[in-house]
């Protein structure tokens, strides 16, 4: 009887948290996968993740170098928790239903070559041969393969639906490339046009198409223009209908598309998510129901009820598990009557009864989402101060401040005070009149913050969903110490540490954000972008995946291949430390620090990339310096406009090229398709 | 009786255009509404408009230099066409009518505004004073407010309607915009950071904010962020964490706000054109209807209808006619029955004439509708050589030709010849065998074309839904005559006129785009592009008026500060005939001809400005060389990195700000919303 609860509680938290999974339901296999679904567990497992894509930033090329055994070791331990992660997930659910699962064989694939990487690796290391850390790129699907990853997979899966009209749509859009390219090739390549660099311009037709390419994401406008416009107006025409048709129109087409399809799929999804809660529901109706009468329909008692709630969701309180009950129970009997799991169910005559056996089984299955809502518990009770000392609380003087605090002026008052920050913020601080401004500042806050908490209820104010009274509370309070902090500092021995200094000055400046929730306008859009905040954190790890793979590959690539000095009166500064570079654009303009010399540079260069501006001069600069120059493929002069005659290789091209399809033609689009739903649904 | 059929066509003809004028219904009244109607008076107008628009090419700053006089004498004539046209119009509707619609009021004002500062202009002129003509800027405004211009108001409409959302994300982004530039102001301008010009960095509030306000939209991407960067990895984060929000959240919440806007302000025009079609449909039935029986329900009869339908579409055929008759009456009686105009039918009790009543009424209300379908004649017409030549057109191998070109084979073959020739056209045309191979490729496609016509009926093959067809044979015909035209300049003098080989090279590559019909899939994706053309060309008109007015306002501020020179040896030509441009990189980048010296440049400038890219660079070079330079507002050296210290003025960067709120953030996102929604009816 106590294993029926488990298997009960185990389906209504699957259906509440939109679990997914087929366990074995024996009791041992039962008792495992509760501790499975542990919360530690979890955070355990991500930490691990974590640590694990990690290492990245020690291994070499290193920002932090730590020599190679301590990140063997440490990623032999990750390996080592996967595999026991695994091993746990195949004892929970049926041996057939493991192996026919494509995560599991995906991560037993993972970690097979990790570890056969990490030996031969070790090996040529230890031999002083060359050696590549390949295995790194795989490091990411552990992230989309563990079975919480959920939400990842599905925006995989998103990309996965969409990705055959994209490229077909792509394939358009290449074709309108290379047709704008070829006239291009026969109106400007003979009128011997030249580029400000004196190169020769249009002539080349791959080069060509690379350019109009780079036009379609406005890095190098007006400049490719320019040469064809100078010569005659007229070109001006060719490169206006390219941009319309190749930046505006298929840009939006692509946007178009991509969203037609994560709309498709989303509903989809949701469709199938809630089937399979509907499932879940009606199995664990089926492990506590019982017969009342003989030949009666099954029904959950009361106190099953009761008992599966409180272990489904041990924090609610007694009162809030009765209202749920209420909801559910609302012909006032002591059961939930159902009808069974199937659809074949067994309808008795009397309206009435329908009635209830339906209710019942409906009640029953939307426990899972009653669950899920947060019963704001809206009871005003008193002050505490009340009940502690009432005759001052009660006395004519306390109540005109509340009456005060709770007047529209008071907010008028510290809106005002927070404008008048805003400028003394902006002014110089090392004015003393300023700095010391600041402390009448702090004061007003916590003034403010005092004085609602004297008028208001403490556990109203900080209540789960007063998101603006934590955040000013949190930023005051920091702001203190800080300021407390930097002032002693100061005093103690005229040193002032910066990164005090920094956390002072952001906190300040964080402290005004809350004005924006004085106005029901802004508000509401706030409050729309709070509610996808969490959603974009899945974005986030799918932007993650992107980026590790691409920089692990990128880091193989061009690692030390354009240096960056801190000192500055290092010659090699000037060219980046690679002589290839002198008198470029790209060390003049001071981009030395974009490399790929360690994951921290990489991900940074990537984010550039992404933003597109100048990538096709980053892509230029860094692939010159490719380690397999041998392939003459573009004639990189022209561009540069640098003396160097360094050769580039096809497939440094390919890697930026590869990397601006997949993120910003199709991840970005897909963020923003994501942005104007959840903005059409929630605003 | 022929005054009642008038009225009737123009109800029809005003239903079926979606006109939404409510003229005098007096029988003069009518005939001067047909008149006004009439398709040549529409056109003359558009031309008057054109020509008034026009204009600007010749007037001061001018393209093209004609006398005063002579342009003023032009825009008389314009200001007297539309004037005539006004005159007309107020003829036809009631004067209460014309008094109250603010678009009339919109055309006298700007009219008389216009007659005003032609004056004052000729007279300032005549007395050698300096003069402007501020009235151009309200020409675009006739554009919109003439009666036809329905379209391009519903457009206009759009943004008003979105403005006000619109404007609070847009107050609550520029929020954003200046608390970060608060953040990197305190974090940053006491680091002793410098550009690469050496310049300080990040010291004034008003620089940062407008940095990163261009940051937004990438332009100074990585650039601004080097020396920050390069100083310390983690300020980094800081412009990640700007550019996450600033440009993928707001952009993406912008394009949300306006997209919703669109949608539902769509569906509102939509369903009040669907109410006033219906109200001028059931107009039309009153004026026609006649009491068949005594207390029977109104009727029109078959004869009746005939006679309407034949001045509504004196272009369609009698069966066309006759389909469309037993479309309305499905009852076979020789009248389509009506209840009246109102909401107020009486209905008649025996329920299969209720049917009929019902039926009648909505027939003859969607005759509007039917009258637009096309009507596509699939009749398998013989071909004109089987009747003329039956014995040879029927002979065995003029039939085994028939069965080749209709082979599956034949459309291939034709596909790797295109492909063939796409690869001819790469290579160098001064080759002998590639040049004499255009001959060959040419009478294939000729071939290709007469069999074509020799197997298909020729009507069938130009109907006016074979846009392919139609496309195929005006590219290669032109392409022909273009040939010939160029090989007998060449013969006769050895001379090449650059024009006609640049037409031919034009053909050449149109030949190939046809490619894409043959694949399905882009199919689908070209008919929805051409399907939404016509209305990308309302968008066309939208860009024309913000274009036009930036344009003359930027034109009379910014005329003649930076100077083109044709001529390379020109030494002014190295600093744009401007000696404040004298080394700076605006000069040294070729941009000499982005400037605001006549019409044409002034629209190709703004293009630029509206793809964004380098726009802050162009903004700050030509907003130096304003001519109320004396308000120090920005500190414009640190962004150049040129020595010399003009200053600029506030109005100046209002202009370019302005145009980029406008266009970008408005426009283009109206543009893409628009894209989207068609899309995804269409797709
Ligand atoms: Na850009």
């Amino acid at each position: 009887h106590f294993q029926d609860f488990d298997l009960a509680t185990i389906y209504v938290s699957d259906a509440q948290y939109n679990r997914n999974i087929f366990f074995d339901t024996s009791p041992q296999a039962v008792r495992l996968y509760l501790l499975y679904n542990h919360w530690a567990l979890k955070i355990l497992l991500y930490f691990f993740i974590l640590v694990n894509l990690s290492l990245a930033i020690f291994e070499e090329p290193a920002l932090v170098s730590l020599p190679t055994w301590a990140t063997m070791l440490v990623e032999l331990l990750c390996l080592l928790v996967f595999t026991i992660r695994l091993v746990h997930y195949a004892k929970v659910i049926p041996r057939e239903k493991f192996w026919k699962d494509p995560k599991n064989i995906c991560i037993i694939v993972v970690l097979l070559l990790t570890l056969i990487d990490m030996i031969i690796y070790g090996a040529l290391k230890a031999a002083n041969l060359y050696s590549v850390r390949w295995s790194r790129v795989l490091r990411p699907l552990l992230l989309i393969n563990v079975t919480e990853g959920r939400q990842l997979r599905r925006a995989f899966r998103s990309i996965r639906n969409a990705l055959p009209e994209v490229s077909s749509v792509f394939v358009l859009f290449i074709f309108s490339v290379l047709m704008f390219s070829l006239m291009a090739l026969k109106l400007l390549s003979k009128r011997g046009l030249k580029t400000i660099e004196g190169a020769s311009y249009f002539t080349n037709y791959l080069e060509i198409v690379f350019e109009l390419y780079v036009l379609v994401t406005t890095a190098n406008s007006p400049d490719v223009m320019m040469p064809a416009y100078n010569a005659n107006s007229i070109f001006a025409l060719f490169f206006i209908l390219y941009i319309l048709v190749n930046t505006y129109i298929f840009m939006s087409v692509f946007l178009a598309v991509v969203f037609n399809n994560y709309k498709k799929h989303l509903k989809e999804e949701i469709r199938q998510l809630v089937r399979a809660k509907r499932h879940k529901m009606a199995r664990a109706f089926g492990v506590l129901q019982e017969q009342r009468e003989e030949g009666g329909p099954p029904v959950v008692s009361h106190e099953n009820w009761n008992k599966l709630v409180q272990r489904a969701r041990p924090d609610i309180s007694n009162a809030h598990r009765e209202l749920l009950w209420r909801v559910c129970d609302d012909s006032n009997q002591s059961f939930i009557g159902g009808s069974g799991t199937g659809p074949n169910c067994t309808f008795i005559n009397t309206e009435t009864s329908v009635v209830v056996v339906e209710t019942g089984k409906v009640s029953f299955v939307q426990l899972a989402d009653l669950l899920n809502i947060e019963v704001i518990t809206l009871k005003s009770r008193p002050h505490p101060l009340q009940s502690l000392i009432p005759s001052f609380y009660e006395s004519r003087l306390s109540r005109l401040l509340c009456r005060v605090v709770q007047h529209r002026g008071f907010v008028i008052t510290f809106d005002l005070i927070i404008l008048v920050n805003a400028v003394f913020i902006g002014l110089d601080e090392e004015n003393p009149l300023i700095s010391n401004s600041e402390w009448v500042f702090l004061a007003l806050y916590i003034l403010e913050i005092l004085l609602k908490l004297y008028v208001f209820e403490p556990r109203a104010f900080f209540s789960k969903h007063s998101f603006w009274n934590w955040f000013d509370t949190i930023v005051v309070i920091s702001a203190l110490i800080a300021t407390i902090i930097n002032s002693a500092l100061k005093s103690s021995g005229g040193y002032t540490s910066r990164q005090v200094l920094d956390i002072v000055f952001i906190l300040r400046v964080l402290r005004l954000i809350r004005v924006v929730d004085r106005i029901k306008r802004f508000r509401a859009i706030i409050n729309t972008l709070i509610r996808i905040g969490p959603a974009i954190l899945t974005f986030g790890q799918l932007i993650l995946v992107v980026y590790y793979i691409f920089a692990m590959v990128g880091m193989e690539l061009f690692k030390n291949k354009v240096k960056f000095y801190e000192d500055v009166s290092n010659p090699e500064k000037a060219y980046c430390g690679n002589l290839l570079l002198k008198g470029s654009t790209f060390a003049q303009l001071n981009y030395c620090k974009n490399n790929f010399n360690n994951v921290v540079s990489s991900f940074i260069l990537l984010l550039e990339l992404t933003v597109v501006n100048q990538w096709h001069d980053i892509l230029y600069k860094i692939s010159y310096l490719n380690p397999f120059s041998s392939f003459n493929f573009l004639n990189p002069i022209p561009l540069l406009g640098t003396g160097f005659a360094t050769v580039t290789h096809k497939s440094a091209l390919i890697f930026f090229v590869l990397f601006h399809v997949m993120v910003v033609i199709i991840i970005i689009n897909i963020f923003v398709a994501f942005v104007l739903e959840a903005f059409f649904v929630e605003y």
